[in-house]
Parts: C-alpha cells; sequence; structure tokens
C-alpha cells in the first residue's frame, strides 16, 4: 500500500481541445482513473471486480474540481488522493493535482461515493476488511504529515 | 433566445458504463455541451468561434455535480441552465438534470467560467454586447418564476 | 422507417482537438451513434434493450473509416447508413459522411457486426423479425436509387 | 528506441460499456494512445510539440480494427506497432493488441496518417531526420524477426 497515494497522468493528444490546452470535462475521466488506481492501491481490488464479483458497486453523490491551471501535453499530471471523510456507507476523497516538474497547483477536487449493493441498488456499509484498510491508509497518511 | 434554455439529451450505448447505467464523468461532458448550447442560445456564438474568431476563452474555474439518481439509455435527460451569477469576468451557471418522462431529480450542477483573451491568457470583462444579452436572460427567467 | 437513414450530427467543442478539428478517434464514437440511430430507426429497438431485454448482443468484428477532408464545429456532419451485406449472423453497414451545407465529402466507412447472446456469448442468427426489418430497409434502398 | 516499439495497456472501468466489456469505438483512442506512443519512442516527438512547435500535423486519412476477442478491465492490452508502408508524405502502421497475460489475439489494425504543414495544411514530405528513424525502426524491426 503506497500513502499518501499518487497517481501519475502523462498527458496526450488525444486529452486536448481546439484552446491547445487539456479539456475541461476530461479531468473528470482522469480523476476517475486516479480514484479507481487508489483501490486498487489500497483496497486491492479494482471497479470492475468490486462490481462483478463482489457485487458491491461505488456510484458517486458529489464530484468537484476547482481549476487552478491549464495544463498542456508538454506536462505530466501528478494526483494525491487523501481520504476527506469515511462515512458509514461513503467515502469521501480530496485529490490535489500538480504540475510534476515544478509541483505547480493545477486543481483540488473533492469526490463522494456510497457503497451500493449491485443487485439491489441499496446502499450498504462499506465491509469491515475494507474499511480496515481505508483506516490504515488514514493513519499512515497522518503519520506522516 | 430560449428561456430557459434547456438542453435536451437523449442517451446512447455509449453513455454507459459496467454498471449499466450512465458512466459519472460522462455528466460532465454531457453539461459541457448543455452549457455551449446555452451560449448558441443566448450568446448567438458557438465556443468556436468566440475562441478562433473573436479571440476569447471562457476557460472553466470550476465544475460541480450533485447526482440524485442513475439513468440509463431508457431514459432521456433534460438541463435547465440558469444564471448563478455574473462578475465582471466571470459567470455562474446552475444545472438542473431531470428525467424528461417523469420530471425526476438526477442532478444538479454548479458551473464557473471566466472570460479570458486566448492570446494573452489574461482574464478580460465579459463583453458589454454579451453582458447585455446575459442581463437578458436573467431578466426573462425572473420574469417566469 | 426512414430510408436511407440519416444521422444529423452538429458538432461541439468536446469533439475537436489541438489541432482546431474534430479529433481522428471520435469519429468512430459518432459512427457508433448513427448505427444504434439506425437501429432505433429500422429495428426499433436501442442496444441498451436489445443487449438487456432482448439479450441479443451486437459485438463488432470490423470497424473502417477512409477520411476525406477535416471537420470543425462549424460544420454539421450528416451520415447516410447503408446495408452493405447481410450475413446469417451479421450485418455490414456502408457509412457516408458529409457535410451538410455543401455535401462536401467527409469519409467513408465500413463496420460490421455480429449477433449474439449476451449470456452464452455464442453468435446467433439475426432474429426473423429483425431480418424482415432489415430487408425491408434495403428494399426501399434499392427502389430509390 | 524500444524496437519493436510495444504499448502497454491496463483496462479501467471508464473504458467499459453496458455490455460489461471494453466499448468497441474506444479502441481507436487506445489506438491512437499507442501510435503516438510510438512517434515518442521512434521519433522522439509528440504530437502535441510536432504540431505547435515544429508545425507538422499528422491527420489521419484511414483507421482499421478487425476486433478478435472482447477485452474486460481484468486484461491488460499490449499494443505491438509495426511500420507497414512509409509513403513520402504518408506512414502506415500495423497494430497487434494482444492480452498480456497469454498473448490472445484482441485486434489487429491498419492506421495511416499523412504528414502535412498546420498553416497551409497542404501535405508535406516526411522531414528527412524523422524519416531516417522511420528507416533505422524498419531496419531493426527486420533484423529481429
Amino acid at each position: 500500500m503506497q500513502v499518501p497515494y499518487v497517481y501519475r497522468r502523462p498527458l496526450r493528444w488525444g486529452d486536448t481541445d481546439a484552446a491547445q490546452i487539456i479539456y475541461t470535462a476530461h479531468y473528470f475521466d482522469i480523476c476517475m482513473e486516479a480514484i479507481e488506481g487508489w483501490f486498487i492501491n489500497t483496497l486491492e481490488v479494482d471497479w470492475f471486480a468490486l462490481n462483478l464479483d463482489l457485487k458491491i458497486g461505488t456510484p458517486f453523490v458529489h464530484a468537484e474540481i476547482d481549476y487552478r491551471a491549464p495544463l498542456t501535453p508538454r506536462d505530466v499530471l501528478t494526483i494525491r488522493v487523501d481520504i476527506e471523510r469515511v462515512g458509514e456507507k461513503s467515502l469521501s476523497f480530496a485529490l490535489h493535482g500538480s504540475r510534476e516538474n515544478d509541483g505547480g497547483a493545477i486543481f483540488d477536487g473533492r469526490f463522494t461515493c456510497c457503497f451500493n449493493d449491485t443487485q439491489s441498488f441499496q446502499s450498504v456499509p462499506i465491509p469491515p476488511s475494507q474499511r480496515s484498510r481505508i483506516e490504515q491508509y488514514q493513519a499512515r497518511s497522518r503519520a506522516q504529515s
């Protein structure tokens, strides 16, 4: 378990728009990649296995980004994923995006997902084994700061 | 000028994910379509012409969605675009997404863009002719509610 | 049933790349929208209902585009969808993309999908009721040309 | 210079569709990533720098995929990029996609791009320094097979 989990994302031509910068909406796709990366890192399960094998979904109820500066494919984006809050049935993330070469702030994001049963679509408590790993991630994050 | 501007969006296979619902991040692409539709409706200019002909960009500094209920391609999404605030150099939108057939709430979004000069990347005041149209949109919205 | 089926697609900021034209790969998303539109028009079923209700999938085995000219959001793309070949278990489409305002050729595409059982992933014959509609579409297309 | 260049691509939730496999059209985005990766590997320039600094564009005139088997996020995709033909002003690639863990064939793709002047949109010969590197890539590929 890497703590804090940092997602490194080279940017590509396909991420750009006609303003010759990374397209606004595309940051949300990239943040989803970062959060799924955090699940693999911390809970040792990707969203596909979580949904299809464990029958647990993590629908998002909130997604938000404050943009600080634009990016181009000349940059590499790094996203640090922190836990902001662990609820009984929900998990809130704080994402900090920065430019790899100089650490310049690119964006701050807040995302909240719920845990649900993919059969009934009813929300469910975070499974104990996963909660334990989340708390371990939080404890190690705090110890570092 | 349609007031309020409502963007109607049939949902398609390509919008889905493996949970067999519309993919979280994809709502931001759809909201961008809705806001660009509002520009065409209200300011009579699309973002491409605004950027390339008028040399005015509208980079987003904030984008946020609260998700209320999932959607599938069985649904049609309608998005009402309201102006939340007009600053000297920025424009904030409130978007309300609902299911067309029964009006069920799907999401609420808040988006803020700035106006800038695409050559210098410096922020600029909203041009007077555009400000006048925005105020007309607001006045007619208020008159209806 | 509209014959030939023509999919009309305004182009948007989100479809562009840093060359300030529509992004190469994005044409395939748009062609999928056009072919799904053809299914709704001709077979009166969208891919979501076909997959989830009728348990029939239509995985593509071939997709191909020859690009003739670039597009920008100043243009509207129209795509005419023709049937190239009806096999026992497969369906091949010829797509012709053109610029709405002057008819200029934009691309030609060829796409082939198979019909399969979504439970077993085995290919299956095109259901008789669907084959009948496909043949009707072909007959009416020929009658017009 | 890695010869042959192989692009390794873990698959993610955001790549899926409601059939719970990787979405058909999305393979073209991934192939563009692979080809841009080949440019960085072989010509030591990414498409953004090529376009904006060297004023050379590489618009695609042909893109084609034959799909052999579906993928899910349980798999990692590897794409080997070979040169099929070097023209005076164009470059044709053969891409072979396979499943990392067992080498199973996933797709074969053929892509052709032209070189053009981004100011005049006129096609131009492949610059000599780039042609030399392309020929080096071909020679080393042949030596290995």
